[in-house]
Parts: C-alpha cells; sequence; structure tokens
C-alpha cells in the first residue's frame, strides 16, 4: 500500500465545488472516477478541504492509498492525459502512509480578487469579484487589519455551519493594488465556511463607505453573521498553497 | 433615424461565434435579441466582421440603426444591464449615418496567445494555446517576418472559404514575451478566414522543429492550404481593436 499526495490546479466554474455530492459534478468525484479507471481500483481522494462552487484552486492538495506500482512521479502525466482542460495534477509523490491531505495541514493560503472598475468586463467575470463604486484603498486597507490574530469570526461563517469552535487565527493579510485589481491574501490555520468571502465583503463595504471603519471591531466583537457586509462571491477566490511540515 | 456604434468586449468560450446562425447562440443574436427588446424595433447588428466559435474580442465593434430617442452614451449601461456577464458594451456613441461596422473599417489588430510551458494550467485553458514543447523564439520571431506586407495567403486560408482573392496585407507583427506566455499582435486591414490561426499554427511549428524556417517562404508562394502548420485554436485569439478615420 502507498499513499500519493498530488497538488492541483481548478477552475471552479463548471463544478459544485471540490466534494462528492449526490446529484452535482464536483471535483473530487471526476478525481476518483479517473484514477479509480486508471489503477482498477476503488479509490477515494481525501482533499486538504472543500472549496465551494465555483471557487478556483492554484494549488489545492489530496492524497490516496493505492496497490498500483506506478512510479508515483508519472501519476502527474497519466492522470492529466484523462483529466478534463479544467483540472490538472501540477505534481504527484509518494509521502509516507501517515500523511493525511486534511489533518496533515497546517495553514492555507488564499487569495481574493476585486476588480474595482465601473467598466463591467467579461473575460475577468470568472475570475474576480466586480465592484462597480470606487472602493478607498486606504480604508480598505486600514480595516483589513483588524481581522489579523486569534479571534472568534462568529460573524463571518455562514450560517447553519457546523462547527465546536468559530475561534480562528488569521497570521497574515495582504493587499496588493494592481492597476484595477485589489489582490487580498489571507494565510491561516483553517477558515470557517465563507469566512473569507464574508470579510472581504466586509471590507468592500468599509471601501464604498457602506460600513465605517469604527464599526468594524463592534461587527468582530458582535458575533453576528448579519452585522458583517455580504458574502463576496466565490468566483473571486483562489486556494493558492496548502502547508505542510515536510 | 439614429446610427449607434458600439464597442464590445466579449469572452466568446459559451458561443458559436459573432454571425447569426439557424440553430446556435451567437453573439450577434444575443446583442439583437436584447436590444430589439428594448427599443421595440427590429434590430440588425452590423459588426465589423465575424470572429469564430471560442474566438474572444476585447474591442469588437458593430453599429446599428435605431429611431429610439435614449442618448447615445445611455446605451451602453442600459445594454449592459441586460447582457449576459460574457458580453458587454464598453462605449456606445452616436456616429454619421455613412458609417458603417464593416465597410468604414481600416484596419484591424489581433492578439494570439500562446502558452508554451509543460504544465498544463486550467485557469489559462479557454484564454490561451498550450504549446507543451520548447518553443525556440529565435526562430518563431524570424519566421513571423516572412508574413510581412502584402501577400498571396492561399495557404493560410480555411479550406472552403470563398473569397474574391486571396491577397492581403499585414502591417505589422509584434512578439512579446512574458514569463510562459508569446503574445502576437498582428495588424492588417482584413485577414482571411483562420487566415491568424494557421500563421500561428505554422510559426508554433517552426518554433518546435516541425517545420525548418527555410521553407517558410515557400510554404507561402506554394499557395496550398495543406503545406502550412495546422490552424491553431480558436480560444488563442482576442480581436483587439477596430480602426476608422474619425
Amino acid at each position: 500500500m502507498r499513499n500519493i499526495k498530488i497538488t492541483m490546479e481548478y477552475d471552479g466554474s463548471n463544478y459544485h465545488g471540490w466534494q462528492r455530492q449526490l446529484d452535482e459534478i464536483s471535483i473530487q468525484e471526476v478525481l476518483e472516477t479517473t484514477i479509480s479507471k486508471l489503477v482498477g481500483e476503488d479509490i477515494q481522494i481525501i482533499g486538504s478541504g472543500r472549496t465551494d462552487r465555483g471557487v478556483h484552486a492554484l494549488g489545492q492538495v489530496a492524497n490516496f492509498y493505492t496497490n498500483s506500482t506506478i512510479p508515483a512521479t508519472r501519476f502527474k502525466k497519466i492522470f492529466n492525459d484523462r483529466l478534463p482542460g479544467d483540472i490538472k495534477i501540477l505534481k504527484s509523490e509518494e509521502v509516507s502512509l501517515e500523511f493525511h491531505a486534511r489533518f496533515s495541514a497546517n495553514m492555507k493560503r488564499y487569495k481574493y480578487i476585486v476588480y474595482n472598475n465601473e467598466q463591467p468586463r467579461p473575460l475577468y467575470r470568472n475570475y474576480s469579484y466586480h465592484v462597480a463604486r470606487e472602493i478607498d484603498l486606504d480604508k480598505f486597507k486600514r480595516a483589513s487589519r483588524c481581522f489579523l490574530g486569534k479571534k472568534d469570526f462568529k460573524s463571518f461563517m455562514a450560517t447553519k455551519s457546523l462547527v465546536d469552535t468559530t475561534v480562528r487565527t488569521i497570521h497574515d493579510i495582504e493587499i496588493e493594488v494592481e492597476k484595477d485589481f485589489i489582490i487580498i491574501t489571507f494565510i491561516g490555520e483553517s477558515f470557517l465556511r465563507h469566512m473569507i468571502r464574508i470579510i472581504v465583503g466586509t471590507l468592500v463595504y468599509v471601501g464604498i463607505g457602506r460600513i465605517d471603519i469604527g464599526e468594524v471591531e463592534a461587527i468582530i466583537l458582535g458575533g453576528n453573521r448579519p452585522l458583517a457586509g455580504k458574502t463576496a462571491p466565490a468566483q473571486g477566490l483562489f486556494l493558492e498553497k496548502v502547508y505542510y511540515n515536510e
């Protein structure tokens, strides 16, 4: 029995998220079907975590156990020849049997892209959040600092999520501006469902003046989803990297 | 009666090209339906030219005649509120009744994007031509110069196209390299069907060593489609700008 780690890029536009579902096509299902057929075993893929419908990945990580004797690095090419154009393996490697894509993960890095210009642009629509109203970048950046560190992010979780605790730690939030794009990088151990998208939605509300920067702390402390801004759309979010001790 | 000029961006991925067709969805049809409904007239849109299925536009131009009293510059917003996300108006303006998007056009600029790296990348797949084999950039650039000027491009036309003449003039071909991308800009009065894509396919064949650079002149002079390289895929092509005397 061997344990194979794969790192992937995917365009989430045409999938109902990472996780296998009964009626809808998911990335996990496409991978499991492709790999199972190839090695002739019933393969289960363990992802580092879910991505929602429409969310993209530049470096999603997963692992699977197999009895196949295919060299680990060869899996990449063999899978890519069979996978659809919107899911591709960047790297395949053998890891110790203890490696678990989800439980072994230390940290994750996400990028969220806001496109801030009055003009709607078809070529950006699946890969960014279009905000037509002008964003005050200074306020946007200042508000982002309120989210750093260990906090109860209860106001920034999709309603009806089931979790033991809503406390999470964000280690870093970095904001780059390139022409009309605001690129926000988040690094943290783990994130609640929709947490990044609700934080971005709140930052955008601060940037366009719908939420006062002075209210942000109170929104966090309030611990109540309706206080925060709206959930920014899925298509602006990219899972960029999953960190492991290696 | 007024004549309205519109400049558009579109993502061609989900359309069977610009031109209205009986059974398939086209960009022209979506525009005509949207505009006709809005102004309550049966509007015909005149495009600067067709783009094939999967080809994108950053600056396609069209015009239409209407009796509507909507201010010309307002059309942009009104249309955009109704158009799907993958077709948007960048500019709307009133022009003289003589203006004809196709016959008044002097020149067109296209971009073709080649992504040259062994690694397939899902996020680039609809917007570039993925060439896994290494391209010799020097040969690629040198070969491109053979296509400059007034020539008979018979070898570079989709078979079965009906045209009076296969002579065309390419005024400029510019090649920029940015990381793994080769961006080729073509400027010319007009192009034959698939002409740019067959030229790019030929340049790629030169770059990967399947066609010798010394053969390129003979391929042009030969005037026979099978001599040239394969037609590069539609998704790498962008109609960038249509030039008019203004």
